[in-house]
């Protein structure tokens, strides 16, 4: 009987802050990195996944995953991807590590890349990708990998086994769908605030031409900055164009409703982040005053508990999932039932370091056996570091085309890795010299 | 100009899940521990912290809290004193630790450590505990410590100013009442769900006969035991003393309503966590329908913006802050700011390992320099590790009294460091042998 005889994490780093890839108000100069691991069995086979950080921290997002060895070490493979749902709430529930959280930051970040690297394994064993192995689950194991403590005021089993038994008669035709056209797509590529007007108006052009129908702008750094770039981007793209807006948190209440009230004759589809992740209350009172702007959040929201609040304060129109900052498969997939439930589209956060390549098995699995329907639901995609996955994920006519490839996404090229490792790894020996 | 050399954190844990005490529903076997950390400097002085964990997971603690290092080491040790205002805020907005959180978990707790370290070291250079040195600092000077972003919705800069201000007439007389009298608190010490019947009904005697006018139980495990647990307590303690509860987030909405309505008839005085420390609406609903009990919470609320969101909501009777949970001394006068200007009463958490020792120092500036009053509040006591602290807190008369040495509470013995650090400590290599 194969046992799990070792969880490897590496610190992966790419020196992105050189270039101002991914630079936002909050976040000037990320590098953007991988807190990656292989949980290794005695059969030589593995499960992949990472934590996306943006630099600094990622070896303590590192450790917080090393800390969770004694759960999957020396244990039976069979029995633990057998019941995953209940290895995820044997770490939720540690009795002492609960502490540092409960359910949030580093640790449930790290709870999330377990779990998900033993879906991966699984997938590797089953020979399917992940969006395809989750969507022919029945409404009933699909349910029972949900933790539905403190959801239950909002959600309870029964509902979410009805929502999933009412997509049930359609999945086989969806699942059809997403092999011949894949799920949409939004850019941000063009929209960072370290970008010259020049490489921003080319990106732009190039957004258009490859079919995306919306992209997205960082704003929340100078406000004639943003209004000058938002009208470079209707010049460009014209006046029906989809063009979000992404503050990062940038703003209380009084200055995100000033600030959009000085943007809305651009008229952004949403503004994203407008205030502190944490703020159910201020995001629904940001939300009734700048309608019908519509308010998004989640790339930073850090559990279900916190998504369910957001839903029942009507504080958001659409909900962002990251595939790498909740408690993993297992709490998304809670979300997208919660989400379903409220009738909110989710359209998840991507770019970073292999975030496109995960998350866009949780929106095919939506699609196919959730919510049904891909109706104001796109991926957001950032043309950055796909080169170093097994299977990059690939746009085609504005879509993410379905994964192929046996595993959950976030398995990285070896090569990849050794290059890139922190700090000794030749990239990082190079740049430091 | 002397200059920070080094920041050195120890992994410091007690066994204390040999003997059950600190066993409640959620946390059933804690090794009480601290991520201990000295911040030293070039002429030979520190300043010291901890936070506190209950076992595993203290050395990811420890690592999150030497990520900070390069916001101090080889910092001029003068200019970060006399604006460690702004050394907090530089941490919070690390452009790239920030990721981790934003302001929750491991992270925030070791920016809480950090800023906490450089108060106990300006103490010790201006000779007076934390409490009499924060009760002298100008309405300015404290606000200034303050970090209003995501409050202005809530309380203002000029409305802290305000309440900061009319304070000012009595602090003279509060300092001496506070030399004089000490602060209330109340004890959990007899009320742990590991303990045998007999050794409650013993530790109740002694709690009243150390003239404490409140005690708290545990409970949440199982309602028949809670029931005659509670029975036991009115029994001793008779129908007029405080007895509140703690159920350690364990229910639901609806657990929670249907738990207290059976605990209804022995009348207890608060529950505490009955949900998610997250979960804002719960506690508003729950308050809404258990009424008149009281609703309690904070020892896990991450950050100011949940604090902020649970007075706006009427979800809590009582603001319970810890010492170690968020940002330090600035995130927890924003809390009590925060309080005061809603009229909600604040009654610490403690226990744990130095906990007592630290919070205590921000209920006396409560009192000060804010509130200005003691009605319905109370410092938690739990009679454990004490002995391992420069300076115990003291109990007398059911008060807390006031900390005369220069510091923050915080500093440990160098033998208990010793003797108690994991691995490799004398009492970890017995137990392991």
């Amino acid at each position: 009987m194969p046992t799990f005889t070792s969880l490897d994490v590496t610190d992966v780093r790419f020196p992105t802050s050189r270039s101002l890839d991914g630079s936002d108000a909050m976040n000037k100069d990320p590098d953007y990195s991988a807190a990656y691991l292989e949980l290794r069995t005695s059969d030589g086979e593995s499960g992949a996944s990472l934590v996306f950080t943006i630099g600094r921290g990622n070896d303590v997002q590192g450790e917080a995953i090393r800390a969770l060895s004694h759960h999957v070490i020396g244990r039976d493979v069979e029995e633990v991807l057998a019941d995953i749902g209940r290895a995820g709430a044997a770490m939720i529930e540690d009795s002492q590590l609960r502490w540092l959280g409960p359910e949030k930051g580093v640790m449930q970040m790290a709870i999330g890349a377990v779990v998900n690297a033993l879906w991966d394994l699984r997938c590797m064993r089953e020979g399917k990708p992940l969006w395809l192995l989750l969507a022919e689950l029945s409404p009933e194991e699909l349910v029972d990998l949900v933790d539905f403590r403190y959801l239950e005021d909002a959600l309870t089993r029964e509902e979410a086994l009805e929502i999933l038994e009412r997509a049930l008669p359609g999945r086989a035709a969806r699942i059809a769908q997403i092999q011949d056209r894949g799920y949409p797509a939004y850019t941000t590529t063009p929209g960072w605030l370290g970008y010259s007007d020049e490489k921003m108006e080319r990106l732009l052009r190039e957004a258009r031409d490859q079919g995306f129908e919306m992209v997205k702008l960082k704003v929340g750094g100078d406000l004639a900055d943003d209004l000058r770039r938002f009208e470079i981007t209707r010049r460009i793209l014209g006046e029906d164009f989809l063009v979000a807006a992404d503050a990062n948190q940038r703003w209380g209440v009084a200055e995100a409703v000033a600030a959009m009230e000085a943007l809305a004759p651009a008229h952004p589809y949403w503004i994203e982040e407008p205030t502190s992740p944490d703020d159910v209350l201020a995001h629904a009172e940001i939300r009734r005053r700048i309608s019908p702007i519509k308010v998004a959040t989640g790339e930073h929201v850090h559990n279900r508990i916190m998504f369910k609040q957001l839903l029942q304060a009507g504080a958001v129109d659409v909900v962002q999932i990251d595939a790498t900052r909740v408690g993993g498969v297992h709490e998304n997939l809670a979300i997208l039932l919660l989400a379903a439930k409220y009738g909110v589209p989710v359209c998840p956060h991507a770019g970073g370091v292999g975030l496109c390549e995960m998350v866009q098995h949780l929106s095919m699995l939506d699609f196919i056996a959730i919510s049904g329907t891909m109706d104001d639901r796109r991926i957001e995609y950032v043309d950055h570091l796909h080169e170093h996955f097994v299977e990059p994920a690939i746009i085609q006519e504005g879509h993410y085309l379905a994964p192929q490839l046996p595993g959950a996404g976030a398995r990285m090229l070896p090569a990849s890795i050794e290059t890139h490792r922190f700090p000794d790894g030749p990239v990082w020996k190079e740049l430091t010299r």
